[in-house]
């Protein structure tokens, strides 16, 4: 069976950040005030043919380590894709 | 007070990506199979003030649209980044 699955790919803390630096410096000229903390990161959907949600999950985890993510600057993890 | 918000913004449906697709092609090289579907996106994580988390919600949303996406090929929604 085929299930929707999410990675997600963070910089890990005290990575610099230089795409959210720069939103976030933007901010204020265009009136939104209160925003701090601003970091990019990437995100991947995708659907994975596997026995059950876990294995799916599983193999999302280890394609996410080799291929979609930097290990040495960047965190990544998988959740489940199903809405609802 | 600081509610931690999560933008995500994603290709609209029928929107080319090379990105996704180029993924999609190297995984069976990499031993990984049963992948399809692929699709990358982008993932803003922040920290707003505002009086409510619905409060906070609202501004990333009207954030998202003005500043974070395109929104002719792009989809954005805010989400809550609280953890448990």
């Amino acid at each position: 069976m085929n299930y929707p699955v999410i990675v997600d790919v963070t910089l890990r803390e005290g990575i610099a950040d230089p795409e959210g630096a720069t939103i976030e410096r933007a901010l204020p000229a265009l009136g939104f005030v209160g925003v701090s903390h601003m970091r990019a990161g990437k995100s991947f959907r995708m659907d994975i043919d596997a026995e059950s949600e876990s294995a799916a999950l599983e193999k999302a985890a280890a394609l996410a380590e080799r291929l979609l993510s930097n290990p040495v600057i960047e965190n990544a993890s998988a959740r489940s894709g199903a809405k609802g």
